[in-house]
């Protein structure tokens, strides 16, 4: 048996994260996989509901520090309870975000990224997924569907403008040219089947 | 004009944490000062939104490094949106737990008080009282005490052994012994109106 292996999604709103997620978590099932789909914030009953603390009220409810804590706490929760157990019993997980997010969100403003990653030697002790996957897409389309989606309106973080959003994709672009091994950029914009076989092709040296 | 002080009381259950700083935020006042009451966990809205995640369920709802990251995270609201804010309009601030608390529950077992050091760098910029009180009783007279008070239940971190409030106590006096300036062990034993006025020698270098 090979070891079950944890995956994350990451990119911008509107990359398709949580479709390709479906489409992924279901191709490795069809090579006989057990499969866990997970997200983030969130993921185990711990994380979800300091997700909805997080994700609630004013967009300056919770400073960027005090986000970044929350966010660090969340992650400890889902590493513990849902992600460690599923990998141990054999369990592939595939999670629509994990720590690279926060790197992206909250370590290029008042934190920086060693303090993030500090955060999560602390919470967690530094738990890396063995592949990462950064969906891209043009800023232009990003938006549009990003729009399309939410109709404009959406939580505390996907409520920001558009020039926040352009250096969350810089930071992913940046964690894919300097850690090549696990982080791997994906062009995901076109077809979405193509895009699934993208991320398989991304995954061959770790499938069975 | 003196510059607003930051005080903190520290202590096992039982130790008459809130009795003394209700008597010692009075006696302040008497003497003309604006005096903010606190406490910890909470003392700001978002922290108490906190405090009810980490303090409600059951004893495992949390492991130790997820708690530890959520009494950062309420510790950096807290500061930032009580503490700071008060201190800056020249209002005395006086807490019924801080930092040390963290430091004795939950920096001796899996997370090192250098860990818990380090999440208070990174949420709170490392901000110190500028006076701690340990209030000190011999473990039998605390003991019976924290029973009388709460008839022997408790909430998630109140529940626990009486080995376990031994250790937080003798924590507390290793930073009396390390961090002498700061930090003051207070005989808290006897009548009330005594430890009070312990508390306020302990501040004449403090004091306008």
């Amino acid at each position: 048996m090979t070891a079950a292996r944890f995956i994350t999604l990451e990119g911008g709103e509107g990359a398709g994260k949580s479709t390709q997620l479906r489409a992924l978590a279901a191709a490795l099932r069809a090579r006989g996989l057990e499969v866990v789909e997970t997200r983030e914030p969130g993921g185990s009953p711990g994380a979800e509901a300091i997700r909805d603390l997080v994700l609630t009220g004013s967009a300056d409810r919770w400073s960027p520090r005090a986000e970044a804590l929350l966010f660090a706490a969340a992650r400890t929760d889902h590493v513990e309870r849902t992600i460690r157990p599923a990998l141990q019993r054999g369990a592939w997980v595939v999670s629509d975000r994990f720590l690279d997010s926060s790197r992206a969100y909250q370590g290029m403003g008042e934190l920086t990224d060693e303090d993030i990653l500090t955060l999560h030697r602390i919470g967690s002790g530094g738990f890396m997924p063995d592949r990462t996957f950064v969906l891209t897409l043009p800023d232009a389309e990003a938006e549009s569907r990003a729009h399309i989606r939410d109709g404009g309106d959406s939580d505390r973080i996907g409520g920001r403008d558009s020039a926040f959003h352009h250096r969350v994709t810089q930071m992913f672009s940046r964690f894919a040219a300097m850690e090549g091994d696990r982080v791997r950029a994906i062009d995901a914009s076109g077809d979405a089947q193509a895009v699934t076989a993208r991320l398989l092709e991304g995954l061959d040296d770790l499938l069975p």
